[in-house]
């Protein structure tokens, strides 16, 4: 048995078996956005790391190093403000082909530089080493936050209500449509028409102000980022917090650009919407009673868009997406796995096979 | 121009150049073997990563994954001691081919919890990605001290004294034996005869207690740990502190095995402690008036043997080896460097090319 066998998921819970993982001080640890540690009676220290690994999170051929760069811290920082967190101090750990350009070197961390400043955060170390085999950034990012304001994935309860940030399926398409251009780069008059869904592919933005502003707010249960795709991260949202949930198709945020390309690739805009992933966006649920204002409140403060687009049901529930012909449809949480999913390839099946596995039944 | 022409150093000055690295709650940033952020008026954190690439800092061929994981959080641990702190909680970032067998995953995880065990770290989160190419284990742990027992790299002052933990020398020979054997079995007879020059390598023992008793006598300036040779790293403490050195060539602690095993690949075994690296022992720097008992008192708690090596000199001395012919000669700081120095090769030109190069002129 290889570890493909096994899948992500098997894998954490393989791992959990046999190192030491409980701390009285450690609130929350392997299995959230980030792990929680008490500083002292109120103050929480986050923090959070990804590795991204060229030719499986990434090609050179489309993303260029600053993309790689600054993608690379953002979404950490979004793994922050799926806690409702502030971000603070950056390590950033980098394997570099030996004959990486100096001036992709440089670009790189102007990537990093530019969306660090952006968000306040100072770069405290780091690693360099050469990398036989591609490009590997991996960031490791602290935060902070207070007991009072943690939001983690376990405290959503039935009748609680079902938001997102921003739109989904943007970043799918942004990759699609990247892939496909230099598949056939007659292709690239379709880049300007849809350079908002490739943005978000290349450049998400963290939502470290809804995050913030969500936690504060009082009213919120839960909180995870989407960055497998909302069907998957619902579903880890709903197992840790022992709840299931319904999801309005129809209230789902697709970006107006997506049908015509989701057309042009004969898959469906929904699909790319509830299994696409890395969106970036942030899933979060409002008890039942929170007031207009609050939620008005909330969207100002988050500097984006908010969406209510279901709501949490008993775990016998289990998921599901309430489609626009009124029938509830089972929705599996299934998204992407760095190792039950095939890589990125150009112009085929990218990201957990949308086109032939994962339509809706 | 590409990163290979710059080396480490090199990169990491250009880097500082476009990062932002400067914060008031931000100690020690960038350049020492941990960075530390102030917590309050006298809690510190420290924080280190350490990238481990297969093909550039281990073969699968002549580590186990036991191996790989243990040592990979030791070199982590290396670094904390070098603060004289305390470690705490672990981050894992892992990049796994997707054939690794499960077997060799669990054991992986099992080296990792024995030494997380030994030092009482709890891990806290981490990262799972496949990785198109070869094994790659990313550490990031985090330790506390206070300020007032913070050691840098950065304060020795002419006249203070120098000392190592343990041997020198002893990993560079385990990995020139490990892979002398893997090159030709029939020399399978050495490696009982230097068991403990092979454990060296693959399971470096962080000099935790040891950089504790050092930081809390009070008689300390400055300290790091020894990854890229004595000679490397005592030039980055020299550099950071403005300071000249002189170690005596017959204090350097070798171990009782290195002779035979240098003799056999005709190199010399003060190359091989000079310049070697990964040892992981503390280089530390005593005030020059700490008392014997200080000093012995620091030996009882490290748990391994301290040894005077030398004298801290104007930084218009440079640094420089009393040989035992009573000569001196100056000793480069050269040591290990990822960018600059070729990959691991067995039975050719190892880590820094040692027997064409690095002999003392």
């Amino acid at each position: 048995m290889n570890i493909s066998d096994l899948g992500e998921s098997g894998l954490i819970a393989r791992l959990k078996t046999i190192l030491p993982t409980a701390s009285p001080d450690l609130l929350i640890g392997i299995g959230d956005d980030c792990a929680a540690i008490k500083l002292d009676d109120n103050r929480l220290l986050l923090a959070t790391c990804d590795i991204q690994v060229e030719g499986e999170h990434f090609h050179r051929y489309y993303f260029t190093p600053y993309q790689i760069g600054r993608r690379a811290l953002a979404v950490n920082l979004s793994d922050i403000a799926a806690m409702g967190g502030k971000p603070t101090f950056v390590f950033i750990s980098l394997g570099l082909p030996p004959d990486l350009p100096t001036e992709d070197f440089d670009d790189l961390q102007r990537g990093i530089a530019d969306i660090a400043n952006e968000f306040g955060v100072i770069v405290a170390g780091g690693n360099l080493s050469r990398s036989p085999a591609g490009l590997i950034v991996d960031i490791f990012l602290l935060g902070e936050t207070t007991s009072d304001r943690l939001l983690t994935r376990s405290g959503a309860r039935p009748g609680d209500r079902v938001f997102v940030t921003g739109h989904l399926g943007a970043s799918i398409a942004g990759l699609r449509l990247l892939q496909a251009i230099h598949a056939n780069p007659d292709k690239s008059e379709l880049a300007p028409r849809s350079s908002q869904l490739v943005t978000a592919h290349t450049q998400p933005t963290p939502r470290i102000a809804a995050g913030q502003a969500i936690a504060a707010s009082g009213w919120a249960t839960a909180m995870i980022d989407i960055s497998d795709g909302l069907a998957a991260d619902l579903g880890h949202l709903c197992e840790q917090s022992g709840v299931g949930a319904e999801i309005r198709q129809t209230s789902l945020p697709i970006p107006p650009e997506l049908p015509e390309v989701a057309a042009a690739w004969g898959v469906s805009p929904l699909d790319l919407a509830l299994y696409g992933g890395e969106d970036y966006e942030l899933l979060f649920i409002l008890k039942p009673d929170t007031s207009d204002a609050v939620i008005a409140a909330i969207n100002e403060s988050a500097g984006v868009t908010i969406t209510e687009i279901g709501r949490i049901l008993p775990k016998e529930d289990g998921c599901r997406l309430l489609s626009d012909s009124v029938a509830r449809i089972p929705l599996p949480p299934r998204g992407w796995d760095h190792f039950s999913s095939p890589p990125y390839e150009v112009g085929g099946g990218v990201r957990g096979e949308l086109k032939e596995d994962s339509r809706n039944p």
